[in-house]
């Protein structure tokens, strides 16, 4: 990002300085491609998954669960059911969008072949999926979420597929997304997902799940009514997700905020906006479950040591709330 | 930027790390309104000028004249007429755009009151412009033309205006445009529209319009059939576009870039696309003449050394040109 930051030419530019920045952008989308195990698809960058999302679903009027990501879901017709562990099927996958992991739970899907598109935003750089293996046309996916910047993303498509075009103008990524490209974001985005998929070779997100776990244990030793939601389906290695009825996740939020441990309720979208977990209404959980569920991401850095402290803090708090309950 | 990379949190996640990021941008956003004279309205962050123009003109079905950018043409009725100086006359301002200034020939519209979108993505930071003044319902704005990161701009909105958000999802900048935001861009795009204004306060600018004259006097003293786009409007004190019909534009960018000089045909859109200026010929020139002209932008750093060799290197390269064809 730093080299991309000195290069000041525009990568439509014809001039040596524009080639310059062409051939970053172009590197990019290579080392892209092959990081996510995409070599028979083409990458088209965005300002994100969201925007992603809007280019490959808008106006086709495809099916999904209400268990995907509102960047999806406002754009699908939410008929398709979850089960109480989170999993979807999907009885016509070339009419359908299907999250590869939820941001929520960590709870992976099947994907079934032929599928249209897939938000594989929460599962690239935990899960070793290969897009061309994937057998979905479409996949979408953000560099934040791969450790990269925030504000650029991809959707990755099948060669041939069709799409048309959201935002018109100087045609830049081949006609299908107008605008001059944001060059440091994706110089950056590169080398997050090449990162990324080295420490998952390396293993590190066995590592995480191992504490994950003991994270689980550890909250379930301290209060027996803790709900730990998709734990009966295969999750992501990085979160859980654990509902506390009668406490609700906000609160839960700010206590563990004030104890110096960043942890959401529902997803982090618009600003502050809290309100009850579709995801888990969708998995079958009444409003009061859902409204008192909280979400722990863990990673590599995440230590036995944080681990330890994140449980006695919860814990005290939770007898907190159940002493002035009780 | 440097800062902004540091900063690992969800700008709209309510825990401490969200919330640092949430102030990163939104003091961004405040700069950004000061900076520009905006601080009756609101800066909706987006990917660039490009995504503005869609948010802004999608579906509205305004008119406009063919000497807008592409990104604002794609979705205008191009009905307005441009005079020989590229000016042009908008009778219905409200169901109108106009450019502040043209980006191949820095040629400076005059806005009428009640215009209902200006794109001032080249005007910004070269002119002194305030967007409360302008008397426009709505205009857009690119950091890059403002010496900040590419892939980052805004749409600055009157309060009040109506839009409909052509990204939806997490309900991100007030639920008009959904994505996490491009924290780093965004942050860049602050010190940048400051740092042009600072420049713009010291009188930058007016030196660059000399060397600009300077240049222009250079190239007609070496070829009197040289036409100067523009030159009787008042025009943007970076920008010179000139036609040599029979030599073409493109031809002219090589034999520069290889002199050393990054110049333009046309405007940089999409990669190497080479056509004849649409703006030109809106402009009433014809075919040959518009495939023949180049445009040269100038810049705070640019020296009167520079000037001289580009005059020698472009005359000679004239000269050449003139004897082959004689």
């Amino acid at each position: 990002m730093a080299t991309a930051m000195d290069q000041l030419g525009n990568p439509s530019s014809v001039h040596l300085e524009g080639r310059a920045v062409r051939a970053t952008v172009e590197r990019a989308r290579g080392r892209v491609a092959e990081a996510l195990g995409a070599g028979g698809g083409e990458i088209v960058f965005t300002s994100g998954a969201t925007e992603a999302a809007t280019l490959a679903l808008a106006e086709r009027n495809l099916k999904g669960a209400a268990v995907e990501h509102e960047a999806v879901a406002a754009w699908v017709g939410l008929e398709l059911d979850a089960d109480g562990a989170g999993r979807v099927a999907v009885p016509e996958p070339d009419r359908s969008t299907l999250q590869l992991a939820n941001s929520e739970t960590g709870v992976i899907q099947e994907l079934p072949r032929g599928l249209a598109v897939s938000d594989a935003t929460q599962a690239w750089g935990k899960l070793p999926v290969a897009f061309d293996r994937t057998g979905a046309e479409m996949a979408l996916v953000s560099a934040h979420k791969l450790g990269g910047p925030k504000g650029v993303g991809a959707l990755i498509m099948r060669r041939g597929c069709r799409l048309d075009p959201r935002i018109p103008g100087g045609g830049q990524e081949m006609g299908r997304r107008s605008g001059t490209e944001n060059v440091i974001g994706i110089a950056g985005f590169a080398a997050a997902v090449e990162a990324a998929v080295r420490d998952l070779d390396a293993g590190v997100w066995e590592e995480v799940a191992k504490l994950r776990n003991i994270l689980e244990n550890g909250i379930a030793a301290g209060s027996h009514r803790t709900i730990f939601v998709g734990r009966d389906a295969p999750r992501l290695p990085n979160t859980s997700c654990f509902a506390s009825p009668g406490w609700k996740g906000e609160t839960q939020v700010m206590a563990m905020d004030l104890a110096g441990f960043a942890i959401s309720s529902g997803s982090a979208c618009s600003s502050g906006k809290v309100r009850e977990s579709r995801v888990l209404r969708a998995m079958g959980y009444d409003g009061e479950t859902a409204r008192s569920a909280v979400r722990v991401s863990l990673g590599p850095s995440t230590t036995e040591e944080n681990i330890g402290r994140f449980i006695d803090a919860w814990t005290m708090a939770r007898n907190r709330v159940a002493g002035r309950a009780a």
